[in-house]
């Protein structure tokens, strides 16, 4: 019985490791069409920054350790060209295929820079791939550019952003439209912008990017979007989802027998909506892939979906949020109400920092739709607990009765979720 | 309509203030025997080390200000001797008496020095009120003690120890029995007792306090727990529950009409045991002072109890726990799997530190039961992230597909919590 699987980054070895996982004798191969396998996508930021300062930091695991440790057949530089169904066999770059029994399917997703003249110029970059993060790195070394603009204002960008700054170069991030973070929340978008600006980033939005070639300055950051790679699944017959992403179960079944799919090609359910959503995000392409795995290899898991949660870090500053924003609960057919807060993070003679909480619920349910959380610190575990009651339905005043922890050092004795909670009841 | 509340700190003042926003007409009373209200007992212990400078820096209110803008009548140094039930009155030392319709009792604890010889010396110190702390600070500034010894390894004998080790004071460590922080948690002791060590402090397990006098020292902290203040009230007819604290209901009510208690003179209900529990700590505290406040001031609400959480530093060390240890679980009649992982919390360029994570879990219905976290930072977050889950009854597999946020300077791309939950699981 064979495993193949598409795609070596982080749903295809996380599928892959799941797998052996459970099946010791299954014979699994591993085709990644680019030279690296394993790496740590999420670190090329810090990479273009020189905080890490080789890209063999971002590899986990190499190709050889697959082998050896865990007798995975991790074959690199071997395109997958057609995925043929019905004879249960990929065809490869250069003619050969390679029957499988099962097949995972993991190929990611790419820059979606359509529409975007002068994209493939030397001095413009995308952000996706290792080899992505260490040609922008050696182009700040070599040609040392003064000037730069950043077109998007998803993590990526705002991730760009912060490293080029760090780096000294005159940055300027212009984006369509007037959100950030793909949030639609006007106040937060006039929080990052105002705190971007104090680092003397010129902030232009409403300024979609049509052409790269036209813009002068010294180096161009393409981070318009994710696209997913669904071509080769949709051309063996796999249906797309309403996202356009490839649709799968929450045992990451696609619509083709024995075929399944996880990570950034797929699609997932949204918990608080309960509609399907892209996401593309490492944590989730690892836990997709470990579903997809355990499919394959016969045994049941399940992924039920994701509550939107992520945090990027904006010029030191902690953005971190979950669920839906009012605007976009409003749009989802909820009648959302908001409490926006700001608290100490901690005692005061502990260095404690402003940071703001906003939660989001529904007037006729009580249930709490969405959180957001901004401080230099905490900010992370902060909207985990929000998530968390994402994920279980919490309602407000559920959530005000978290048994939270509480020392000096560590948080004030009304933690700022339950002051926003708090606030939250009263305005129910 | 006249609200009396007896004790003016945490609880009482919570109650104080919450009643008033919810009736404005209200007459109240508060009646608090010492001389200082609304003070961070919380932070008694970075007083004594010296990085909270003046005690007034812990008084968060004054009673001038629960005066003049809460029109609540805050009187200090009036201590109440008994509370005439049938009446509707409480007596006053000096023989006053005030009329109350409803009475919140927030008398609060004491410490526990019962059997202690000594315990009333001059270089002998509980660490409880503003005044204790502002008098082992001057003690320590005027008589320059070199040598230390804590009785007691709850939460206020580690802080204590901390503290007297940041002074440069040589200090010993003894407590009766194995266990730190109340958990009965062997492998936690161990790991505790050995980090504390590396701060050379002299740490004897087995070692229960008979005589403060008796011992070769400078300076003694008696940090041998808390007695709830239930004399009061129990004179009055109010009944105490198993634990000997004062009983109540989920609205505050004790067994008397229109008597309330809240804090650390009132038991609670433990979320996971379903049983009452004793854990006086400031925030529970607050949450049970505003339900009691509510109540007396004829407002629906309820505060359903506790998961058992708390945090502490430690030498520097975040401990974190909530719910049961794996000992106490089996001693409560569950049949406990656990799991510990040591891990980084984050990207290592991010100077990402190991921290560890025990999850602890029922085998017959796979429901959480409990967790710890250790770490230098972010301890406070993801144990908050557990006590959620415990208030909701979460099993490991729910857990284990909780959406938590991820970027590198905030996290590793599999959360410690992730990664205990996934041991976890293949323990079951």
């Amino acid at each position: 019985m064979r495993l193949v699987v598409v795609g070596g980054v982080a749903a295809g070895l996380s599928a892959a490791a799941r797998a052996r996982r459970i099946d010791r004798s299954l014979e699994i191969v591993v085709l990644e069409k680019g030279e690296d396998v394993s790496y740590a996508a999420c670190g090329l930021p810090y990479l273009v920054e020189g905080r890490v300062r080789a890209a063999e930091q971002l590899v986990v695991y190499t190709a050889g350790h697959f082998r050896r440790e865990r007798n995975i057949d991790v074959r690199t530089s071997t395109e997958v060209v057609a995925i043929e169904h019905a004879r249960r066999r990929v065809v490869l770059r250069g003619g050969d295929s390679l029957p499988f029994d099962r097949l995972v399917v993991a190929t990611g997703a790419r820059p979606d820079t359509t529409g975007i003249a002068g994209a493939g110029l030397p001095h413009v970059f995308t952000l996706h791939t290792l080899r992505d993060g260490v040609r922008l790195r050696d182009f700040l070394r070599e040609k040392r550019p003064r000037r730069a603009v950043v077109a998007g204002a998803g993590y990526i960008g705002l991730e760009a952003v912060e490293a080029l700054r760090a780096r000294g170069l005159d940055v300027t991030l212009m984006f369509p439209g007037h959100d950030l973070l793909g949030r639609h929340d006007p106040e937060l978008a006039r929080v990052l912008i105002a705190h971007i600006e104090r680092f003397r980033v010129d902030v232009r939005a409403e300024q979609p990017l049509r052409s790269a070639a036209a813009l002068d300055t010294d180096l161009v950051v393409l981070a318009t979007g994710l696209k997913p790679n669904v071509e080769l699944a949709a051309e063996a017959g796999a249906n797309l989802g309403p996202t356009g992403a490839i649709q799968v179960s929450d045992r990451m079944e696609t619509s083709l027998g024995s075929v399944y799919a996880a990570g950034d090609c797929a699609e997932t359910t949204h918990l608080v909506t309960g509609r399907a959503v892209y996401l593309p995000l490492g944590t989730t392409a690892n836990k997709m892939g470990r579903v997809a795995g355990a499919t394959a290899a016969g045994a049941r898991e399940r992924f039920p979906g994701v509550v939107g949660t992520s945090v990027v870090r904006v010029c030191g500053l902690g953005v971190a949020v979950t669920g839906l924003s009012k605007e976009q609960a409003r749009q989802e057919g909820f009648e959302p109400v908001a409490a926006r807060i700001e608290s100490g993070d901690r005692a005061r003679y502990f260095r404690g920092r402003p940071t703001t909480v906003e939660l989001v619920a529904d007037r006729r349910t009580g249930r709490l739709l969405g959180g957001l959380v901004l401080g230099e610190d905490g900010a992370a575990g902060r909207i985990n607990v929000v998530a968390t009651a994402l994920h279980h339905r919490l309602c407000v005043d559920d959530f005000e009765q978290l048994d939270l922890a509480y020392a000096p050092p560590f948080a004030p004795v009304w933690d700022p979720l339950l002051i926003a909670a708090q606030q939250l009841q009263k305005a129910m």
